[in-house]
């Protein structure tokens, strides 16, 4: 029985856990992969932290890159994270020593998997990113083998815990978008600079990696609409719940005869699906595939054990001799991506209006939607929300408007035409909404 | 570039499915698999049958054992049906002759999995069942591949969906089991014999298979509690949902030191989660590993496309080369099932008894209750519900209790105590709830 010796840069939260469980899962590993799985060495910032695990029967490199070119190992892991730098040097050194690569790195993915994933095939080595998008939902092996060469139409993911949970509180406890970035901050969900999360990068990272697989495109982390939640309130959570929906950031991919539409946007999905029933700090990823029902996976999004948990699903599958391109077809016949930037099929939307309170103000708005024949389920004005602008004279009201399927390209036609009639205090808030 | 060949036996709906998926999917999958893979030679039992698809360019075969020992085919499909006869007499000599096997046939691996898995490795050939448990739901290959090493604990599943639809019409329509069965036979969901969905047996089947692989055990189809969803009222569904809970029949299946537990039994879940917003004729397949937060796939269970697709699924691994063991380990090393049959944790539940409607009725049964140390929530008669036995004189009402969370012996014990007073007309309705 060969052994197999793993290489572990990185021994951060989710470092520490896979350390933890490889050392715990050892003998059980055994009879799934007819392997004995050890880590050779590790590589971290500091030597002498105090993570809560004992290091001292494994060998410190202090450079990654010494690790990952080190003839002693197999397998080299990277748990360090970042785009570029240490991440990025110590996976091309591992790939160019003909070491098998696991990684759990977003952003290094989705801005240079292409460039790895074609390394790693002329090195004839495994480059495996399972734990790289949503966490422990199984997206990336589903993708890029169980449903590889299938018609993949569609997909959708709630794909950052951080939104999925500030959106849970807003929905149930009424908060504002800053008090529950607060609460997520104290429960450790939310970095002290939100900005990746909250403004939609994140998802946008993990879909393109989720996207790439899904259409055999060449991975591009470039030409996708990208909105946050961050100008959300609970006025449009509350809407939501009234018309029997939720909002929820949603990455999503569709592909059509002229291209792939990628866009990471608040959208409102109907209650009582797996998707929309995916709460707090879980991820979902929803699949379709012609002719078949959509397919959706739920699961921990992030967190160290669950990390880990993806982690080692990869190791198990190289340790078994998975050999695969990381992109489940050859990097040279990876399609360039097509980008569909304009919304494709006719929606309903929301829009919230912060409009002057005056008379005819309602009139106007309508008026300009019917012009670009927009009709409209329902116009209400929330006076309840009603308040004075900074200016301290405009009187300024919330008006929430509800339409019947629209072309976005009508849509913002109308918008624009509002804007210029200066009847409105700020961009409108545009959710929408999938039935 | 070797080309494969497939031998497919059996053109029932999900056999013409997977012929016309072949067909439709045969150029897009060059690229994933590095293989042309074509269909060599069908077998079915009438050659002549119109099924609307053109099988002039393959081979026909009178005997599906001979087409699984071609020696023209790499592959062996078998979509037939059935724990024994044609099917497993032709997937053995498929393997006998070293051929890899595919099948989406529940009953056979659950009836005969251990023997077959056995015979595949000693002729060092791949077993791939993917599509015979939740149909398209990927369950099987994550449990073998994924999650293969890692310490599953315990696996929930909504299994079949005709169960599941004829819950949720009861549920939203307030229908009757026999109407809901009606409807469910009217689309085609049910069977003309619904016994083998609607008693549990079928969940059973695909229960046992997914444990197997959960849990490293040998497949056994024996020795698990099983209880189906005929004995089911409105009632019931209708104080789920006031309970804010909805009533699923789940296939379980998990893991305590001296041994497993597995049962097919309805249980109350909580609305709004994965598992509990599956709907119709949804599956799906909740997983929990040590530490991890549980992990949900929801997706159809069964029709021709969805099924061919997780046929598809296996066919692509094998093309690219997969021989796993069919269970993720060596036959040799699957550890013998350890039947837990008594439920093991605490739970409330939910009783039904119908009782003879005379004054101190409920309170005998508070009583026995309570002599058992279950303490009730709560204890509602239905009198709306009640009506007069068939003996044309006992007034019966229907009882409903509410436990807080005692054990099963407890619980048994009680209402044998219960029934032998004869203040009750059947057999109580026990459904336990999921917290």
């Amino acid at each position: 029985m060969k052994e197999i010796s793993v290489g572990l840069a990185g021994l951060g939260t989710v470092g520490v856990a896979f350390f933890r469980a490889l050392v715990r899962e050892c003998e059980s590993l055994v009879p799934v992969t007819g392997r004995k799985i050890k880590i050779y060495g590790v590589s971290a910032q500091n030597k002498n932290k105090d993570r809560g695990i004992d290091i001292s029967s494994v060998k410190w490199f202090e450079n990654p890159i010494d690790l990952a070119q080190d003839p002693n190992i197999d397998i080299f892991i990277e748990l360090m994270g970042g785009a570029s730098g240490s991440a990025l040097n110590s996976v091309k050194a591992a790939l160019n020593a003909q070491k098998a690569v696991i990684t759990a790195n977003k952003a290094l993915i989705a801005e240079h998997g292409f460039e790895l994933a074609k390394l790693a095939e002329q090195n004839n080595v495994p480059l495996s990113f399972e734990a790289s998008s949503a966490g422990a939902v199984p997206a990336v092996r589903l993708l890029r083998d169980a449903f590889a060469g299938q018609p993949v139409r569609r997909i959708r993911g709630i794909l950052n815990g951080t939104c999925n949970f500030i959106l849970t509180r807003m929905e149930q406890l009424g908060s504002s978008f800053e008090d529950a970035l607060k609460e997520a901050q104290v429960l450790g969900y939310a970095e002290a600079d939100p900005t990746f999360d909250v403004d939609g990068f994140d998802t946008a990272h993990k879909l393109t990696i989720l996207s790439s697989l899904a259409f055999g495109t060449a991975i591009e982390s470039t030409g996708l609409t990208v909105q946050g939640i961050r100008s959300l309130t609970p006025i449009d959570l509350k809407a939501a719940e009234e018309l029997g929906f939720r909002i929820k950031l949603l990455g999503y991919a569709e592909k059509f005869d002229h291209g792939i539409e990628r866009r990471v946007e608040p959208v409102m999905l109907p209650k009582g699906t797996p998707l929309s029933e995916s709460m707090d700090v879980l991820n979902a990823v929803a699949i379709k595939i012609d002719k078949v029902p959509e397919q959706t996976l739920v699961g921990p999004g992030a967190g160290g054990d669950a990390t880990a948990s993806a982690v080692m699903s990869d190791l198990v599958d190289i340790a078994r001799g998975f050999n695969e391109p990381p992109f489940g077809r050859p990097a040279n016949v990876l399609q360039n991506n097509l980008h569909v930037v304009e919304k494709q099929s006719l929606s309903p939307y929301y829009i919230r209006i912060l409009a002057i309170d005056k008379a005819g103000t309602a009139a106007r708005i309508a008026h300009h939607m019917a012009q670009k024949d927009i009709s409209l389920e329902s116009i209400l004005q929330r006076h309840q929300h009603a308040f004075i602008d900074k200016d301290g004279k405009t009187p300024l009201v919330p008006v929430i408007l509800i339409t019947y399927a629209t072309s976005e390209q009508n849509l913002s036609e109308a918008l624009s035409n509002i804007a210029n009639e200066k009847i409105i205090a700020q961009n409108p808030q545009v959710i929408r909404i999938e039935k």
